[in-house]
């Protein structure tokens, strides 16, 4: 069905056939899984699990049965509990991301990701995990910062052999690395503000506001810490590349 | 060279040759001219007309003689001044952009681009030009609202059917749309909040937050107004398909 | 003596009855009940337990003895404590609000009420409990989306069907349901925005603003996670309705 | 039409129907009006006149020949230019709003509208004027302030023997007035926060934090000097009570 | 000498004699009391505790032996620590404030305090410790409402009987009440925001906007949550007025 | 009736008689006056000017005749036309204030008004008039600055001489001016913030916080440019130490 | 007697002395010049010129004679107004200051001024006049951007040659020129964040943000546009080298 | 090297060699340290502590050996965990400082510190920690205040007596000391805002934004509790002075 979508027969009538195919799985009676997002973009479903208990999560995973599913922003000890109630389930700890069913394989197109310093990394394997769960490859460089701007020369020639459809940029602090990197990239850069700073705009608002005021065009970005936004839209672009 | 940059070459000695590349050219000693940005990124060069009186604009356009050029944010009264100082220009009133050079063939893909009010218009446009100075073609569908849903499935079809890279999608007020029509879409959308409304979040924060906190995978976003911007990264992803 | 009020017999000398009128039940010297609220609006009393220790909510409630009283934004474990202070309560654990006294016959109407996702059914079901201490119905659906919109139209035509008198429609991140909702809806909308989201514009704000910069006539809103005043005023319309 | 809506029919093949039945009048290409809400919500077109110049807005109402239209916040000049080009329509001074095609009978009800201070009475009469071109009875009572609270009870009195459905209160600065409308007030509040105030929170902003925090039930709100949503939302209660 | 500053004989030389006076007394080095300051204002020293540990408040008591010294924001568990280790405090709790020293005689003026709600109480109180550290009377009214406003006129009698110098008046949430009793008060209302409410402002901001922009001639106020700072100005009004 | 206001005989049946006591006089139907204000406070009415055309304010001018009533934030042009049509009017240049009717002798008491730059004074001079029309005297000391410290001493002393019931300090920029005249005076301070400044904080609310936060006990503050309220607020203190 | 102030000697007998020494000039009994602060910091009186009207202008360089007075922020219109009724002043149009008075030899140092793009220029100007004006030489670089980072090896390379005691850097929009100049800078900058740019943070907040959050070590700002403090600072750090 | 960098021979190549140099010595495979800083600025590697845990701060210093490293925002707790695991450590608590390796000679010069009040030392102690780690000498001045001005009379002397090169100005609250003291000073002024207050603009806002609008030229800032950039600022600018 993937096909005709992308070829243009969606009508109304369609519509409501969608709207049937929608098997509206509840869980407690209110939730209502989206089952033809993954048709009409090739992304699984993405659980916030952040401010969801253990409990909604092993729920949530068990009805999805093997179905791809990623579950965001979930700390080590909260997955241990999730892990004793629900099988064959796995966890990226550096991503804080817990997978459940069976990842693709990595041949739909390679992307970029890169980091200013160390405590941007978890959002950057947020970003990984999910471009990764679209069959999208990436290459990273993680904490090549700013402040010593030669160390951008290198990881910006490695991506380019890649031949990298996209970069995620992902920095927090005053957030100059996307801009930097976008100008020396001829692919699109998506930025990812980092709620790391201090004082003043320190809740990523600094970095947020340099992306958004950034003169580099080719640079896009979205919302602070939202790692997995920032990969499914590179996985998207490198898919579209890939066709 | 392009090809050489694509394919990852650039060392410190190129870099250390891009700068004697660059040749410099000077306004009044104080503008420096990033020749190598058109071979790195396939964007002409954009300046921003808004803060800039006639006369800068019309010594600018000259230097720069029939290499194309955009300028953006001109009202039709300063173009009148402009146009009276430098020969071979157009100005595209929807937009409010000036065009000085020749543009290349529309033949390096298609984007589509909506809006959600009539109000919006100047900024889809202005992203218009933008993506066809690089050769991509627009499909553009304008007011298809937000509080009238329905009236967006036609819009969509068509987009489907002409194939396009990724979709720029313009809107103030509460900007929904981009939400709406990333839900629906199966390539990248980049959302441009505009600064029509009124009260509190009425300059375009209000649209802008939609978009930051837009839960539809796919949607990234540039500032307030950016309609270069969303322009350039759009055709930038359709360059980057039709290789 | 309502039907008085109601037909506007008000003066400044039946003020001063009223006045009388309050029985100032006080707690500590310090807390002055506004009897006469429940007469002029039909509204229980509503204490705000989320600043208040279960010592103090449970002094209130024998104070109160079988009038009708809820304390909302109450949590499980402080309920546990109250209970074993005062008899005679119950405790709606969805909408975290303890009810003391009798509720009423649902029989002044009917109300719609909806949310965007999961996470809003908390404050939904505060507004529910709201209206039903008011004697009205409430008909909902939970987690309709907005990323989804085809799964709308079936609440949408429950709702008319049900003839209800206004709905609430709650949402947190962009919060663009509300104004979805409206503009398929014959009847008044009270948008909730919800403090769920991250990021710029994450506790709710986004949502407020959207909201309030809505385009959609017919939708007015309330603060940020205020089921319970949500749920009174769509009421209050229902009872209107239906005297 | 309206009232099989109302009743409930709606389903997708309608709404595929009411799709068609969207004339889809266009100016310069670009104008969708949407021709189905006047069926859905017995509301005319009202068109945003700040943003737009006098040529635009009548060619907008000459398309719209002798249906019903408003267009607001277009001061007297403006409207001098639009009267030379259009004819048949009228002009309403205090609420600065364009009326163009027949108003209706004043046979759905009745609402009160207040005013705290003189400098709010524009937006009063803006609601004042949208809720009659729904065919909603107004009785207003303007400048009656909150500094003198004796004011106001008379004003409430007279309101309740109107047997109003709703109450609009308008009021800047500390936008207080709604709160203490609301709290004698036996039907709902919708509170209009105006940007008149000075300093800090001065646009509007503490008028309307003010009516957001109010610990009133009954009382919701629309964003800064929206008379339009405000009379819009309250003769949409006064005409469901009034079936 | 406090008569001596007060007729106006400080010349650089005493400020020189006062700089001496100060006995400097430190606390390891780096605190330096300020004696002069109760010469001058009649005001004991006031130790904000919220952020100091019991060890540093007991060692500034003890420095301060005998004489008159408050510690403010400090909570019961805290002070238990602080009366295990110094001798001859005691220790208000509802207003949270220690008193070490010997309070005055209450025989320069008197002062009204009110409060909104109960929340609003342990301000308040801070208020009435400050203001009869001073030497000043205080009649208090809480939980005097403001959605209920019949019930303020009693309370106003009461204070305009007890001939106050001027009034303290506490709210949080919209804030509105110091606006309403400085509308009825014929003496100066020093308003202080409370840092209670919900969502959008819900930190006091909304109290403090309205008492910014009130219209109403002889409010000023305070920060959100400084009864100590309302306190001692109300009392500082009332001793002027008392010699 | 001024003294028995404040002698507390104020009752329901008096507030009734206060309220038909109200002439109601009206300007077009809508401008109802307080006429009872200066009986409770002592405080003539007082017009905001800024919002008002020239032909409102004669309008209101005319219809107070000879009592006592200020315009405040009127510029010079504007006064030349109130004046062409309103007789008996004159017009204070450093304060932007038009007085209508005659002002009072200076004999209930003095206060003090400083300001930190030459800046200041216009708001500075709006609370002189608006103290001496309620019949106080006021010394003051203009641009004594902050940033040369040495040079408040002088002004100090003079203040303490003429035995001062309250000093009004008003300070754009930084705002530290009021922190340190209420360090070193024995009465109230009133902070006025100024809407001088530039960049972050600059349009006073640099100024602002700068008071609110304020260690120094005695000290309150109005909103950005409240010269009228400063001043009315200081002059009650005057009046009440005077009795 | 500078070298008095700077071996130490400053008592309080000789802040009196300075106290005398303050000649103040008045100019319509308002102003009072500093005349100590160029003997205690070598830094001119700076008249900020933007919220002065011409004729105030020219009364306080009359005033001033022949001593050296900078005004900043006039524009060439205004200067006009000025020149014809004060003789001797000169205008730096690029940095709309006006120079009243013989400039200093420039033998005290060396300081480095960049800006990121051509809109900065006036900015930095204003720096390099106020530097000029303490005797300081500066070299500058303009527009060499941050989105063509090679283009910032050459000016660091001659500042460094110039031995610069300090670089001013000048940046609007995203800001990110002072993070990676001070990144390469073994001596202090000094960031001016600039208010060019667009929509959210576009006033020179998202520079300010950038420049706060900084993590290379040895920069500090200023507040936007204060291009007199930044050359003022970078001054006293090349005079204190130079000594 | 050193030298030759100051001396102005950094080219392409040398920037391509300090690249070599850059050891890149990995934790975890993402730690890239910039081993090249300390031999550009004498700045020692600062590693903030505050969002790091135990393990990783004791993983980082064991590769860094003996090289000097400084760890800030650390507290006693978290340390004593590290010092179990890396040796040669100490900790200085005032300041929530580790310090691994040898600090210099204090050879280089002088800077002053001083703060407003108490709460402000550990981040004057982070500043003075900072400094000698580059080799500085600090004098420091602790609870100076600003509401006893005089007091600060007696440090400006000692300070201008040891011929400090820069004063770092410490202050939370309302922010006002940096101003004060940089209007006595004949060097320049960095003010530190602290996040010490309450209310509106109490997490050190309101001290940021004093000493942006500062009026005294010499005075620049770093972030809302940055003593670690203030301090080596201040030391770099008595670096430069003592060559």
């Amino acid at each position: 069905m993937l096909s005709s979508v992308q070829k243009g027969d969606m009508d109304i009538a369609e519509a409501e056939r969608m709207l049937r195919m929608d098997h509206l799985d509840s869980i407690g009676g209110d939730v209502l899984f989206d089952e033809s997002r993954q048709l009409r973009k090739n992304i699984p479903e993405v659980v916030y699990g952040a401010t969801k208990d253990y409990g909604t999560i092993a729920e949530i995973l068990k009805k999805r049965s093997d179905k791809l599913t990623l579950v965001s922003k979930v700390d080590e000890e909260k997955y241990a509990y999730v892990k004793s109630l629900v099988h064959g389930t796995r966890y990226v700890a550096d991503a804080k991301v817990i997978i459940s069913g069976k990842m693709p394989e990595l041949d739909k197109g390679t992307i970029g990701i890169v980091t200013a310093g160390t405590s941007d990394i978890p959002i950057a394997e947020e970003a990984r995990v999910m471009a990764e769960s679209m069959g999208v490859k990436c290459v990273t460089f993680y904490d090549i910062g700013v402040a010593g701007i030669h160390r951008l020369i290198e990881p910006m020639k490695k991506m380019i052999d890649s031949d990298v459809a996209a970069i995620v940029a992902v920095a927090g602090m005053e957030g100059a690395l996307p801009t930097v990197i976008s100008s020396l990239s001829p692919v699109p850069v998506i930025g990812v503000p980092v709620s790391t700073g201090y004082g003043m705009g320190g809740k990523g608002e600094a970095a947020l506001y340099s992306m958004l005021q950034s003169c580099s065009l080719g640079l896009t970005c979205v919302n602070i810490d939202n790692g997995i936004g920032a990969g499914a839209t590179a996985a998207l672009i490198a898919i579209g590349r890939d066709r």
